[in-house]
């Protein structure tokens, strides 16, 4: 089959592979109908995941068919059209009873495209697959489904969930990728007072605003300074980091409320300042988090 | 009367200074019988608490007898002796509603020794005498009473609560200072499996079995690997930073499992480094804080 | 003044009354300019609530002018728009330092048109003043505002947040009068997956409907079976009382799904049958709760 | 083999049955060694839950030997000591994967002894072996592990957790059997300031203090009034149920103070009176539950 290689730092090759098989009696071989290409997926290819190692094939989000089941697989069969999930959790580990499918320990968590090829491929293997593969019905489009794999979860668990957005609250996101996108949409869930979205970018202002933002600005216009505006100078409730940079999240500790929260979602390469000089007496929690995809219904 | 005041980084004299006035009529004034001195009082007279002003009496913690009572004061009157506590709130801002009495916004918080003159001096004016003072009966010492104006509150509410100490749980404190030595009392009640401290001297670290530390690891004696080994590996459910320098904050974040909480109370005086590339994908939260004293009871 | 004052169950006169005085120091007298009739009020007439002593004026929603202050007020001033919360705290005791303002033991809490004369008089005197009204820009419409008062944050506190509305859930609301509407506008802030209405009028269903109530029926029709057909035979994720009957609340406990939340707001005159015979096994959560009015901003 | 059979309400067998087979793939047959007697399987004997249907092996608590594996079955084999939990959880469907095992809806949760055959027999087949068996090193004694299958962990996770047991708490336990002393040593992981057990024996009541009551109070001398006693008139923080009559949980909810908690552990074979008339003020939390056994450890 061809797949999507990573070759190293900086180099990826689109060329010949083998043909998974299923390996464990929890394994599920899918044939790739829908990929898309996660933030992650460009932080790999630059090297700022040092766990996968040259030769894998890259990605994590699909949507596709089941070609051939494990002995143990009863979720799903041959021929049905599956949501495969970026985690794949062993559902036994101490993690995973406590939901916490991110941080399996049991051999699984997030493999596909990092520790195990993934789903830039014709075929995956996939384990696990009674908690990481989702039957779609026929109602929802592979383009719709295919966000859930991934993007969608992200943003609400490890923005909007570690976060926790309430009601009324002032929502900064830094950042309008999919991911920061993604974020506005799960933040209005809890019909916050306002969102606002940071980016470099006018285009992906325009996105934000589309998406639902109520108010924008670039990076070089003083958010700080917006936000501080917009709530009588005392800052945001929760600020959200959708980018991976140590400016993005020092500009998220600068923007936060006394009490407040930060919640980091992008991969980082490298490390940042933390100003506990400042925070130290601020009252401020600050999150990390891999996605669990524990928001994603059961089968 | 006779004071201990701030009188630029490093500096500090006994001096005379005035006595103090009932300014406002929630106001009480104290004679000082009690005191003791904070490690934050070092970091202001090191000069890291760049708000106190030259001039300040120091100190936020006394035990003492109330000699005059504003036109608004209830609580207690002249002839009282009362513990007061570091914060003092307005009890009707925003922030005092939710309880976070340490960043009220109505003119109180954290402003004895701090924005105003404190109580290292033979009287002191307590402003907010409703919610800042509470009567003692006589069968409370005043050695043992004046631990509740700030270090039992600030190990229990920045370092317990904040740190989600749970039964079962691996508690890592760095520092056995009298926060540190506070935090094992305040974690204790929450049964936690194992107390594991870290500290440079050895003579602390006795100070500290003696309060009831599990384990004890000079800092110079790798503390992250004995984490390691007592956890099979994992981390510590719970690190509590009790120092306040960019090291021991950083040795925290390496020490604690995936899913696990940091929780900072050390005053700092300088940025730390973020160790971000490792933490993203971990679920660590990370919290800060200044002592609310909401632990305190009603009158 | 003439006032609405309650003679006894069953009785209420018009009557003349002597105008009122401040009392204590914290007192308000506001001249009341809109009331609202809460369905407590026809509890108590009703004489559901024996701590109301005959000769008492009825009411705890109002909106209306500041005519004098006692010493201690400096919140609001004469001439000031306000808001009359419900809820008198005092803002000291136990009760109030943690938020629970209806629970309070210091004198406050429900007081008006309960334990002294209410709002439904011209003039009405306010205990607590500092922490009980909430004045009003003229940006706000009084018929609006007085809504504040109790029936929206009842909604809110007792209804949304005990029974914890969390997106994706089906919630039941049992009972549409103005309590039940606010509890749909409430419930919405979280986004649930949708929101059914049972009454017993197809009138007050209409307006549930015209609230945002995503499927409504009749008490007579069966709400248990719509409410199974609609989460697959489940129950729905939280069901809110807003009636006060034995019948209404046994009906949330059979609509419920295991692991769910009862939310009730129903003021009750008589004992329920809880049919823990079903239930115990059921990891059922049920909350009681008189409003607390910590919504309402800080002043 | 030999076993223990439910006939219909109030009679049981001990006579011959047919050895138990591997069913499914992730069944296990153990040869039991030791058991217990819930006082559930009362209630199942005295016909108090109607889907135990006559013929039922009874007993859901055991330590046993492996002797037989379903081809699914990877985390134990046969010859290890195991203890099996009373709750079977299949780990797949929406409540396991939300760690509610005890509300399973993939077949499991508690079917031993309930819906299918129990423990109280020479051999059992328990499925879902994956997640309910934890194998059990030589340290731990037989007669100890047992009382992790059920009993400690119903009144850790039913009585404690959900009763949200604090440090500083008053607690009363109404019923000393085996569930209220496994109450008493739980709740003592959360250091409450004391704990009042009631009871209609004496004898218990001594089994009590040994375990670590404070207080000790018999049903008829008034426990109501020693409660107010000890809390200043206020009434209990949580109020454990773990007896199943109506009067024990009204008495619970007599003693509990405004804001307290009400956990209801005991099995209840009819229906109660609940005081809303008194209780809709309160600001009250009653909770219901089946033990999940998520406090077992991982395999």
């Amino acid at each position: 089959m061809k797949a999507l290689v990573f070759e190293g730092p900086g180099r990826t090759s689109w060329r010949d592979a083998p043909d998974p098989d299923v390996k464990d009696a929890t394994d599920t071989i899918v044939r790739v109908d829908t990929v898309t290409i996660c933030g992650t997926d460009l932080h790999i290819i630059k090297g700022d995941v040092p766990e996968v190692t040259p030769g894998t094939i890259v990605g994590h989000e699909a949507v596709g068919e089941v070609m051939e089941v494990g002995a143990e697989v009863r979720t799903v069969r041959p021929g049905d059209r599956v949501l495969i999930s970026c985690i794949s959790p062993c559902g036994r580990c101490r993690f995973c009873r406590e939901n916490h499918y991110g941080q399996c320990q049991g051999g699984g968590g997030w493999v596909l495209g990092h520790l195990i090829d993934g789903t830039q491929a014709e075929y995956v293997r996939v384990p696990f697959a009674g908690l990481s593969l989702h039957p779609l019905t026929s109602a929802v489009d592979s383009a719709d489904a295919v966000l859930l794999a991934d993007i969608l979860p992200t943003a609400y668990e490890v923005g909007v969930l570690n976060g926790q957005v309430r009601p009324g609250d002032t929502v900064v996101i830094v950042g309008a990728g999919p991911i920061g996108l993604a974020s506005i949409a799960a933040a209005r869930l809890y019909t916050p007072e306002r969102i606002i979205v940071v980016d470099l970018a006018e285009s992906r202002l325009t996105a934000a605003r589309a998406t639902g933002a109520d108010a924008t600005v670039l990076s070089a216009e003083d958010p700080e300074r917006l936000v501080a505006d917009l709530t009588g100078g005392l800052g945001a409730d929760v600020a959200v980091e959708a980018v991976g940079l140590p400016e993005t999240f020092d500009l998220c500790t600068r923007m936060v409320r006394p009490g407040g929260r930060v919640a980091n979602i992008g991969v980082h390469g490298k490390p940042a300042t933390l100003h506990l000089e400042n925070l130290w007496i601020k009252d401020v929690t600050i999150t990390t988090g891999l996605v669990d995809d524990t928001v994603l219904p059961a089968n």
